[in-house]
């Protein structure tokens, strides 16, 4: 196997935010030549497909000011520093859907973008659900929706949701079992 | 329905990349409050499922700086100023497979990140294959593999492929092509 490692020679801040930090790195190439690369450091986060007693997922849509539309997802968040993604998830649970969740399950994880954007993703199923309140800051505006999951299948694989997270968890759901 | 809008009333340029431009944004949010939005603005690109007559897929192993270590990726590319996906998507097919497809048929759209990340992806499955011979950048450094289909729509499901865009287009094409 050819080695396609790139070593790091030079790091250079050029953006920190709350959410992101950009840096251009200076990297040596296999070949031995320079090649510059532009990184926008990310926390990580989780997704979660929550699923009801009646096969029904709940979704969030929400405005997202980078495409200047609402989108339909499932439940997500960022992880706080140091913080499990597990916890992280059962968070955004209680805050975005307002309930607890008895069962879990790992749907793997999912880089959005690999080229660039430094984002992992942890995708978990939770089912056994208890209502416990929706807990949303007073700065977020989410609009919750319970949508069948066969709906919502059809929808990921049409290209009506195009939300990568929410593709990514629901049909692999629905291939490992077999909702 | 409530309107989630947000307004732009200030944006600042943090860095202008190569490939990425970065800003912070001061929006207003629906309920009168400012808050500030860290966008990340992306030119878009493709992602290509590309099948044999033999129905395997064309995998490109290449390292990812942001993550220091290799993925199997489908091929893909972003969009140079103003050029249209399809015509995207031909020419890294040509660049990175070293094929042309006679069969191109829409795998849908994909938002990997709504949140901070402006990238939107055009999928698509191309088969019909004539080989034109790789023609890669002396500084890109990939490894292509021919994978069947079923072995790769089985990593995708279970998560050792882990790439949101080949991930998405391999499911969707699964699920709607029945392959």
């Amino acid at each position: 196997m050819i080695d396609m490692m790139e070593q790091m020679v030079e790091t250079h801040e050029k953006f920190r935010g709350r959410i992101i930090r950009v840096k251009e790195d200076v990297v040596i190439l296999p070949n031995g030549k320079e090649a510059r690369r532009e990184i926008v450091e990310h926390p990580g986060g989780v997704g979660i497909l929550v699923l009801d007693g009646q096969n029904r997922a709940a979704l969030v849509k929400q405005y997202r000011y980078a495409f200047t539309r609402c989108l339909r997802e499932i439940p997500a968040g960022k992880m706080e520093p140091g913080e499990e993604p597990e916890v992280t998830a059962r968070r955004e649970l209680r805050e975005e859907v307002g309930v607890e969740a008895a069962q879990w399950a790992s749907l793997g994880r999912m880089i959005p973008s690999p080229g660039c954007y430094g984002e992992m993703l942890h995708l978990y199923l939770a089912r056994g659900l208890t209502p416990v309140g929706q807990q949303l800051d007073e700065d977020e505006f989410l609009q919750l929706e319970w949508v069948p999951f066969e709906i919502l299948k059809q929808a990921c694989l049409e290209g009506t949701v195009i939300d990568g997270k929410t593709v990514t968890a629901v049909l692999r759901a629905a291939g490992l079992l077999d909702l």
